[in-house]
């Protein structure tokens, strides 16, 4: 029912593929912010398509234009709006017939009565993420004003698998060097192996999915809460919206439900005066809540349903079944994209945390 | 912050291990639905201690008492209150000092400042989940009479797993019988397997996790929206709630990250007049909407912590290192339990997104 | 739809006049509050009936349980769930058909399909209240050591009415003493007013309304936000919630509306460093927000239409017209019992607010 | 700390008078709502400023660009993002020292730390209803559709004051003339006695407030529920929002205060088939719940604070007290303009009501 996330923070978007612009409202945003432009269009340039060879050729600008809550320099502390103006769009390509199979294009007519703006997905579009980018490149300097430093690599790209964080013991130095890369990879290797995959997809005419991990750093202990307020719970609902995301795990994830409590538990010691943990199964919650070690969790995301490959659908209007094969702009592998989003994901919700944090204490 | 779940529907939960009692305020219930106690008593048993020899031997009688909003045998549209009284609780079994690993000891501590009520785990027990199976309870018989049934089983005790649902043809002869056996599994042979290896752990003083597989069936399509309300952001959200569940993931799940779309694409066909895809990857749900496919999903449920093995740790109150030994009554597999649970979650959010869909048109 | 009100913290009630209980949940409440039973039973008594001759002659214990989320004294900072049985309930009292003039007979019937619970008016009963108490006494103390204190008095009884609160410079020795008195009054003499004309109505077979002025000082500036959560957005909603409530001031209210600008306007001066203003007529709040002078309001209470007097109307069940005359144990007056209630209000949301206002700045 | 009001439609405002835009986001709208662009251009003029000889002779376009949400000529069912450019804006008029008194500057400065956009009143203009008013005219079609209108009449200006609406028996036909009039008023007289208490103030270099009479007719019976969702709570907590209010009530008000219960009820008869009441001093509304009798309410407004007379204040910079005299374009009553904003509260409270009931039955 609802475009709008958050507690304290609450992050509203709008826009379609096609519609004159899309956007963000950010509510709740401490005052006296200051936005480092350059920083924000970095970070859009990230998901920007365009970018690699993996991405689609169109060319988007994708400057945000800050319409409120913003003077001299600094958030106000009211509503912030931001608009990305869609400005590059060829309504030809996309037609309202053939469903494209795992597409919205079914689920949107059933859920709007065919009211949907259909043309480049509309609402479902990818390209909706770039407000929650945005958003992220906000609230990262404010976190990191914190200590609090977000990581996402590209964990896999299909069958093919690089190590994960070590979120027990990070290597700041190395996570701090993913986003300067063509690839947010750990290894070097990656960065060719995950290549010739997404070529490959990209050869057969097919897509193809992978698993990004993410790592909030430097989070205290105490955020979130028991039950419906947990920090599962908060960052895995945001996750879900993403488009493609199909799984979501914490520390050790599925993994966790093939080991012994002996093997999975994560026992405390001390660092100095510092509480942590020797191994971080738990993905740094206990019970819902932070307990000071990094924040870790893993993304499934599909490969993307547009491929060029024949494939048998049904048409609405013809109400006949049919073939199809999507031409057109698309990626064959929108992992690389999503990491920025992904990240930004983890922000929002790292600093809708810390803001609430403050509420708990008498 | 929030102990409050749900959009029309709002689902409360109170309650510690040891309070005077633990309950649940369901609000938004349409008014005019029956409750059957004895249907209501069965669900709770499912997930009540005692059960079977793989469950703890604390006896607990778990019979819910409707405070409110219950009028003649049906329910009056104002929030219906329920209490479950705590009753058979021996405070002497637990003590504040040391830290479990992995339980949340030390995150209860940081999130609220030492004043917690810290025995058996209290706001943070398992037992806290009883009040949303009695949820679960009261909304099945509201969802069946709209034709949707909800299915859950044992996808896998640690390594040792059997075949998971058929979410493209469901058997759903075999799957209603789920309920009635020892331990809900699709494959008769798993009964021995997972007992087996439930055995093997509790005789190693040890636990071990599993995964739960879920699937709702009969969900019409166009349920939910796109990004935060998605139908996957919604469970997820309330699933992560349930202590031990460290993972979700709809249809293939982290699987379809490995696909290439050719394969992961669930192509579109009409059975009569009716649409249906030939596979079901995603779960029945494209762009956060159903789609009316059978909505399918998996959750990992970690071991519980609780285990007999001396661990190593730390002690809040002396401040120093030691080893702990959790004795008393503890589950060695908490899996079978959580399926009522996982089931009432499922419950919960399909009659929320049922009741919000009749907003939706004109 | 929903019996859940609040930001941070979220107050939740549920209960009927003659179901098993009525009760509240608080969440989000800061951990390590002591609660003082004695003074929590005498504000309970303030509301409770039979306290006085204008109130009716029920005797309710009204004495609250609490379930959860408290513990060794205090608050754990988990839900805080209260109970209050109902004990003296005589069912028989009440019967079904006839609709009672400006009782919610009628709209309960259309608004719960002729479900609810219609006992003694059921959720509708000014009975639950008392759980809006029993919060407004676990917060009271919470705001008081933070300097802030809530008064209210009896601004008038039908067409007799006595002096205001002074907003501007507050007698603060008067007003504490308002709690000790029979009825809620800054003039002595209105003691004997407000009783004659409370009588005068019993003895007419009749009730009559009055208005209720309440005082919220010490409360810092830059409390609230501009728009939809607006101080006085937020006590209104809340007041209004409260049953016979018809109508709700900030500051001079409705008489500012004759005013020009020269005389409604508050100038500012130096009371040493702090920033006063010499009147007080938008009753401490500019643009939503507190500028730290008492938040004064009032609240407009109507008659109860609970009158012995033949009154014309129809019967649901018959569908004729007949008259009706109210039998059974009502207040003519419901006013001195209100006091209370709007002081809770006063309460919750200024804790509300407090809380809140963490979270504004960096 | 919201920006963001309703259950099933919300609301989301931004932007500040001297921003680049002001704007709304309408989520939750029913897909296929057909929008007039001429009628949503006829609603913006009755509160844009320039209409008569009260208002600023500021001009403004005030035309709502819709960039998302909306495609081919209908609602998509997707968030509606409408924004309206800030065009006109001489920056010069406003600097920041002098408290202007009953402003919000002092309050802006202390909520968001001095980094609020102070200029023209910043976030806290009376500008930030345009939006309201347009999502008023959004949704007053789709509630005509079902038998539902709005109508509201300025009842006083200063002293002066004209007939109430009769919302026992409306007189439709002379309510649907009220938008076409140069003053929304019932008594031609009033025309005159009103515009010469607005000339009045002006000459005196004075502001003068009002009160706006609102009624909502044609709305079943049924809507609403009991406590903090009331009709009353809902409609109060957004009509606070709109800048100048100072008191809302409903029915006959703080007067029904006064009333003994004989004479407040409202007796119910039979009108055909149907149940109305004779009178209806509780404008339309028993127990939070709509009766299906109009809904009636009056809001007191202000005199606008901004009154080129001079006043004593003190100086946020100097911190001294001095004497400031406020110039430049200012209306001298605001309550014409104010009365489609109310109606535009009225119109969304309604439709957010009106899909809510789709849920309260099975």
């Amino acid at each position: 029912m609802s475009n709008i996330f958050g507690n304290i923070l609450k992050l509203s978007i709008f826009g379609e593929s096609h519609s004159e612009a899309i956007g963000v409202v950010l509510d709740g945003l401490p005052s006296g912010l200051r936005l480092d432009f350059d920083e924000i269009q970095k970070e859009m340039a990230r998901r920007a398509p365009g970018r690699d060879r993996f991405s689609t050729p169109r060319k988007e600008a994708d400057i945000p234009r800050i319409v409120s809550g913003f003077f001299e320099g600094r958030t106000t502390g009211t509503p912030l709006c931001a608009l990305i103006e869609n400005t590059n769009t060829r309504s030809k390509d996309y037609s309202r017939g053939p469903l494209r199979p795992s597409h919205a294009d079914f689920t949107a007519e059933m859920r709007y009565h065919g009211f949907q703006d259909y043309r480049g997905g509309g609402h479902f579009s990818g390209r909706i993420t770039a407000p929650l980018v945005f958003a992220g490149a906000v609230l990262k300097p404010y976190l990191q004003a914190q200590g609090i430093e977000i990581f996402a690599h590209i964990k896999s790209i299909g069958t093919k698998s690089e190590a994960a964080f070590n979120s027990a013991h990070p290597d700041l130095a190395a996570y701090r060097k993913l986003k300067e890369q063509p690839l947010a990879v750990l290894e070097e290797s990656s960065l060719q192996t995950f290549s010739d995959e997404m070529d490959a997809a990209r050869k057969a005419q097919d897509s193809i999915g992978g698993v990004i991990e993410c790592m909030v750093y430097g989070v205290p202990a105490g955020l979130g809460s028991p039950f419906f307020d947990s920090v599962e719970s908060r960052l895995s609902a945001m996750l879900f919206s993403v488009p493609a995301v199909k799984g979501v795990e914490f520390g050790a994830g599925f993994s966790i439900a093939t080991m012994r409590g002996s093997e999975a538990n994560d026992p405390f010691y001390f660092e100095g005066d510092a509480i942590h943990t020797k191994t971080n199964n738990t993905g740094g919650i206990n019970g819902g809540i932070t307990n000071g070690m990094p924040v870790c969790f893993s993304v499934a995301i599909r490969p993307t349903p547009s491929i060029a490959q024949a494939q048998s659908t049904v048409n609405l209007i013809t109400g006949k079944e049919e073939t199809l094969a999507i031409h057109g702009r698309h990626d064959p592998c929108i992992v690389p994209r999503a990491v920025s989003v992904i990240e930004a994901v983890a922000a929002f919700v790292t600093a809708d945390l810390m803001l609430e944090a403050k509420t708990y204490a008498e």
